[in-house]
């Protein structure tokens, strides 16, 4: 392939992921009254990345915790965003997933095509540090984000607070320090209520 | 300090930089029919790093690139997006952005607050290798954005093929390859006709 033809592959590809911009996802900006999309969401994850990464337990990659964050979203493209506590999106959520990767990552050429692929296999798989650390500010934010919106998505799909507190998991295998943190802001969450199950009241 | 405030500071910094997705621009995110807001366009950017590097004229540290394009924007949280052919904004630029700097960098412990500005300052002074080409990135999307939504900001702008390429001369200046990519971009949307300046009828 000559070099002309890698950059058109590379700006194809770039063009194809501006619909990720287009992905919404059921949580909202701190203080923004819409869903979040995929393409900012990723943005707020990596920035947090070069902030916090002073808090993980093992030494860490952060070039590759960065580059983690910024594809990780990227099959949703293809597949849409799967809702967490939405069981039966989340049966066939990893085979909607491989085929967007094999589609959106064949876009680029082979070696890129490989490299980008790896970096979504090590943030799905949760096995390498930087993994852990890239998965565990993917549940932070969100966590923040309802928490100062006064429930968020919590109360908007009449999430309980065990269902939460099991969803922040990875917290706790990547950093004692962010967890600390999450189990403080549980434990005021639940003191103001913002746990309550209450769905119907906040559809509206 | 101890590490309980640090984290505290970290957070509230974070907290606070969620406002960037809401500060728009005046370029659309490819086929997607609203303005980008400056938080998913700082995501492209740090992507393009990733998939482009490749194609700069000097060899450069990418890890300093990426961090400089997550931070390059976060002033706007204050003092808003300029747009680039306001010449009227552009003159008060630099005094709001520098103020913007002080406060937002200000809410991070000290040596981040340090760190963060001089990733900022670096981007802006476009004198290092890694600011050049974080800037041509910032110059190349718009233009890839415009040519793709039939004309985008040009002809809602009214903004002459002239005014378009001086604006572009950042790429020549970090990639060879990018700035005849760009050029030849250019050349087609001048075939397209994408420059040609119909502002009343565009803006209905």
């Amino acid at each position: 392939m000559n070099a002309d033809d890698r950059l058109t592959r590379q700006i194809g590809f770039l063009v194809e992921t501006e619909k990720l911009k287009g992905i919404l996802r059921k949580t909202s900006p701190i203080h923004i009254e819409r869903y979040e999309n995929s393409a900012e969401h990723s943005w707020t994850l990596a920035l947090m990345a070069m902030v916090l990464a002073e808090h993980t337990d093992e030494k860490l990659d952060v070039m590759r915790v960065l580059q983690m964050l910024l594809v990780h979203d990227l099959v949703e493209v293809d597949a849409g965003d799967t809702f967490c506590y939405d069981l039966a999106a989340n049966a066939t959520k990893a085979d909607r997933e491989r085929c967007a990767a094999e589609r959106l990552f064949g876009l680029l050429p082979e070696d890129q095509e490989r490299e980008f692929r790896q970096l979504w296999e090590e943030f799905e798989a949760r096995e390498s540090g930087e993994a852990r650390f890239a998965n565990a500010l993917d549940r932070l934010l969100p966590l923040l984000q309802n928490f100062h919106n006064g429930g968020g998505s919590w109360r908007e799909f009449g999430i309980n607070v065990e269902r939460a507190l099991e969803r922040q998991q990875p917290i706790a295998e990547a950093s004692t320090a962010l967890w600390g943190y999450a189990r403080s802001i549980f434990e005021e969450a639940q003191e103001r209520k913002l746990f309550q199950v209450n769905a119907s009241a906040n559809k509206s």
